[in-house]
């Protein structure tokens, strides 16, 4: 049995940045520090920060007591952080660089007097905190949307976690709208780097496993290319998911992992995988 | 029989206004009027005009005694301008408002340091002349071209007359090479709307006539167009050529011709057509 282990599996720059803010506040032992939303989608280092006094609140409203709130990876909406400032209390800006350059764009395009497209999911708040800076004509857009009436001037940026596909896709369309279009491919390198590898691997394996929060979207997308090459695929968030069967008989096995997911949870997995293995030889020789 | 001409056959506006300016200057009856290439894809008007004193030439350099240069609809690169202006020749300019447009915004590309890509055909006069404006580092892709290593930053313009489903899928591929791309969707409408009625037209026909220059690319696409719709088509540049057989029978028949199409030669070729069905009736009623 060979395990191949996705070199771009888990933690990407801005998350590892994000993570290393909070950590570094949980060790200073000060007090009132707070993160809007999981600072990740990873139950297990959510907990592990809130056993470190770091809380996770879902709507800054109704708390008391808040000295500092860290704002994750996905940022917040302009006008969120203003309220925020305006309450007296600190943010710490962990979010990711490559989001703030898309909040940049979302901006720059606005002034410059372009209508704003946004290629993303609605809900997300990445894509909520890139329409704040966007204007009031800004509209946000998916793979399957039918485009509205559109102004001649239109400026496209990206949540950072999109598919290059999907841009491809909707820019033909984008482009048949207007007279002047400029884009900011603002698509993090990262993300695709992830799938390209994982693509790879799952051509290569019988099994794939892909290591991630069940609600992280970035894992969720990892899972469906895998299955859409064919290979057998488990989404897990921990070791202990996986389940005898799954690995029997499998020659090669790869593992991925979403940009949400610590190292140590990758590792356990591997050796969950090894052990499994292990015993099978074991079972196959008696 | 009936007859459907397209209301968009024949001469756009830019060509329109290059005409008026050459039988304009023709009627002045001055001296010295040359034209850099015939003044539109289209034989008889240019021999109208050589009647009249206004005489075509392919090369600036070999001839003596140029008073007047007009430049034509597609416009010529800026060094070749620059050239006939300190040669003391003056510059009669007719390239069509929309080209001037497309040259300007080739021109700011390169100026706000994007590299230039124009989408057209290369040894296309309209192509040359935007490529003089657009800087060391542009290049020009058709919709065959395997695109080359681009910088980060690229500027797009369109040849005026390209369709623009070549546009909409040479975009996909350029904006996965780059980081910021701006577009300036320069392709005229007026050929867009044309080959909109053209395929309106030959939809609902038996035999198709399209008029105009056997070497005028806009006349050759409405041909493609209607050949690709299963209709008889016959690209033709003057009445004469209507060979009775072609109208045989055909209870529906219909008209485009490209932008350098003449509207008397139009009106000629619908009479000739007339002609042959009132023969035919004639004909059949024996």
């Amino acid at each position: 049995m060979e395990i191949i282990v996705a070199k771009t599996a888990g933690f990407c720059f801005g998350v590892k940045r994000a993570i290393d803010i909070a950590f570094k506040l949980a060790n200073e032992k000060r007090e009132g520090i707070y993160t809007l939303g999981p600072i990740i989608h990873n139950p297990q280092v959510v907990d592990e920060l809130k056993r470190r006094g770091i809380i996770p609140i879902e709507d800054f409203q109704n708390i008391k007591g808040i000295k500092s709130l860290i704002v994750r990876t996905h940022g917040i909406p302009l006008r969120l952080s203003e309220k925020i400032e305006a309450s007296g209390c600190e943010i710490i800006d962990a979010t990711c660089p490559f989001v703030k350059k898309a909040q940049y764009y979302a901006k720059l395009l606005k002034e410059e007097g372009y209508q704003v497209i946004i290629l993303g999911e609605k809900n997300h708040p990445e894509v909520q905190s890139l329409l704040s800076y966007a204007g009031d004509n800004a509209v946000v857009i998916n793979a399957n949307t039918v485009l509205p009436r559109l102004k001649k001037k239109i400026g496209v940026v990206v949540q950072t976690t999109q598919p290059i596909e999907v841009l491809k896709r909707v820019i033909s369309d984008i482009v048949s709208h207007g007279k002047e279009i400029k884009v900011y491919n603002t698509i993090c390198s990262s993300t695709a780097q992830r799938l390209k590898e994982t693509g790879r691997i799952a051509k290569k394996v019988n099994v794939m496993f892909v290591v991630g929060g069940k609600n992280s979207a970035n894992t969720t997308q990892l899972a469906l290319l895998c299955k859409s090459l064919g290979v057998p695929t488990y989404h897990i968030e921990i070791a202990s998911e996986i389940v005898t069967e799954w690995v029997k008989g499998a020659e090669y096995i790869g593992i991925t992992a979403g940009a949400s997911t610590p190292d140590w949870i990758i590792k356990d997995v591997e050796k969950r995988i090894r052990n499994i293995g292990g015993l099978q030889v074991g079972g196959n020789s008696k």
